[in-house]
Parts: structure tokens; sequence; C-alpha cells
């Protein structure tokens, strides 16, 4: 798969196969990518939680939140919830300011799930303090953002902007459509 | 190349062969795979401008800072200077934050350049409101990220850390030289 097509496939899922267990070697190799990625100024202030069982899934999911632009929608139903989650944490003893690290990382680990058949959402709408509460998360560390990740059972299509309106919407077959800006809007020519 | 091979040929590089040029088209693929990834609730409030023409390379370059620990290297010499870059811009119109969006696209940039056989570095260190002035940037955009891009012409060898110490270094042979922590380091077990 080259390149462009894996960011293609690296859509965000909301909606899994809750029967799909996910390996721990999958994660670790997952954080491994994110591991091997740029750092400002090398400092790799990111660490890493992981979970893959039931019980902590459980746990997590409540602190979450899902898909804003679907108000009616409180996030997957059970049986459809993610299989695992990756909490990347900024450990304050390294840094106070983690900069894009996180973006890099998290998009690291997004398209190896992707290249390793699954898929995931980056949640930055977190309940921070009561989940770092639930996991008793030293006081070092700074959750700066979740991963959710499972076997999709979702389809998400990405399509052309319309009256530049950026919501994703979903079809009477669950689909899921993605605007996407056009790249003649991204580009900035200057005079 | 898979993708794990990508990230650890993905290096921060910081001198190349000015005498490459490189093509438009490429700076397109590469905003272009920036624009199909992730962004947070999908607002896609990033521009960017890229520029590849001697004159303009030459008027940017004196606004970055390169390579925070070697502190009596003031960046690559004349001959080994980036011959292109791209502005990642943040449109205000559109957003006042920008979460980790521009983590997530500047790292497509950087994975993109690889694949097409160039190399760069991510510079958050930026005289932001010079090169603004310079290049008459309109208000509502804020300069995020200036990613440098080139053809390397220097080796970037990743090693496991020692004693803690993440600053990269240069051989006598100017190989440069990238600790990084382990993953055990890296992934936290909660009690």
């Amino acid at each position: 798969m080259d390149l462009k097509e894996l960011i293609l496939k690296t859509r965000s899922f909301r909606r899994f196969d809750e029967s799909y267990k996910i390996d721990s070697k999958i994660f670790e190799s997952l954080i491994d990518l994110a591991r091997l990625s740029n750092s400002g100024a090398n400092k790799q202030p990111l660490k890493y939680l992981y979970f893959n069982n039931e019980k902590d899934c459980e746990k997590i999911f409540p602190y979450l939140a899902w898909a804003g632009y679907f108000t009616e929608w409180p996030g997957p139903d059970k049986g459809e919830r993610p299989t695992g989650y990756i909490i990347i944490l900024g450990d304050k003893s390294i840094s106070d300011i983690f900069g894009v690290d996180h973006g890099i990382a998290a998009h690291s680990i997004m398209l190896g799930a992707t290249a390793a058949g699954l898929g995931g959402c980056i949640i930055g709408s977190i309940k921070r303090d009561e989940l770092s509460n639930e996991f008793s998360v030293p006081d070092n560390f700074e959750i700066l953002l979740v991963i959710a990740l499972g076997k999709p059972v979702e389809n998400v299509i990405i399509e052309d902007i319309k009256d530049s309106d950026v919501k994703y919407w979903r079809d009477s077959n669950k689909n899921h459509h993605v605007p996407k800006r056009s790249l003649n809007e991204l580009i900035i020519k200057l005079k």
C-alpha cells in the first residue's frame, strides 16, 4: 500500500466489531512507530498507556466524547465499541510543552493501525481528570489524547466539500461521509 | 517501503544538496497528503504556502532557528540549504485553535517527502512576525510551522539513548546521531 492509499484509508472510525480482540503485540508495534517518529528538539516527552481488556475498555468509554456533529448520538452502541485504547501522556517531568509531538505520534499510530487492518479515532474531547483518577495516573503525566482502536464496521467516504460545510454526515445505510476542502482552497497564492 | 521503514527514514535533515530543485508538483502532492489526513472535528483550518525558487528560499532562511543543541552552528552553509519550504498556516477565520492538526499535517508531509526521495525538517522556532511581514501574509493567517525540504546530504543515525541524554550529536564524519528512548521507557505499566 503506498502512502497516499494508506492516508486515504486512515479515517476516523467510530463503530467497531466488539468481538474482535487486539493483541498486546499490536499495541506495542503501534507505540513503537510513534517512538520512532520525529519529536521536537528530540525530547521525546510522550509516554503511553494501552488497554485491550474488556473491563478497562468499559471504564474508559464514558470519559470520551464521540462525533460532536451527531448531537443525537451518544457514541457507539454496545457491540460496536472500541476494543482497545492508547492514551498518549505528556510527561511533565521531561517537558512542560509538547508542541506537535502528540499529533505526530497519534498520526503514526493511526497509520500503523490501518496497515495492521484496524482503524481508530483520535479523541481530544476527554474528561481528563476523571479518566486520570480512574486509573490513578501519576501526577507527572498529563493526558493529551486518547486513540480508540478496533476492527471498523463502518464505511467512511471522503467527498468534495459543498457550500463550505465541513460537517461529516451519515446516510440511511450508515455510511459515514467526510467532506474535504479542495487542494485549491488550501494552497494560498500570495500576490 | 512499509510504514515502519518509511518512518525510520523520515528523520530531521538539516543539510541538503542546494543544486537540487524541487518541482511544484511535488509540493502539491505533499500538501494533498496533508489535506487527506485527519483533522479535528473535520474543520480543516490549515492552509499552506510553498516556495521553491531560490530568491524566496533565501528570504525565508534567516527567520528559522536550526538545531538548538548545536549552539555553535548557525544552520546549513550556503550550498547545503533547503531548496523548498512549506509554511503551514492556521486560518483564524475558520478556527481559533488548531489542536494537533498541524502535527498530523506536518507528519504526512514529512512521510511524503521521504517517499519522494526527499527529506526535511519541521521547524517550530520561527521569527513569525518577521516572516509574516516578509511575504505580506494576510492577517487572518497564523504561521504554525515551517517545513524545510530538500535532497538530504547527511546521514542520520538512530541509536539507543544513553544516560537519558536526548541531545542529538554529530560525529567527526558529520553523521548526525539521534538517541531514542526505549519502548520500555515509553510504555507505562500501571499497578
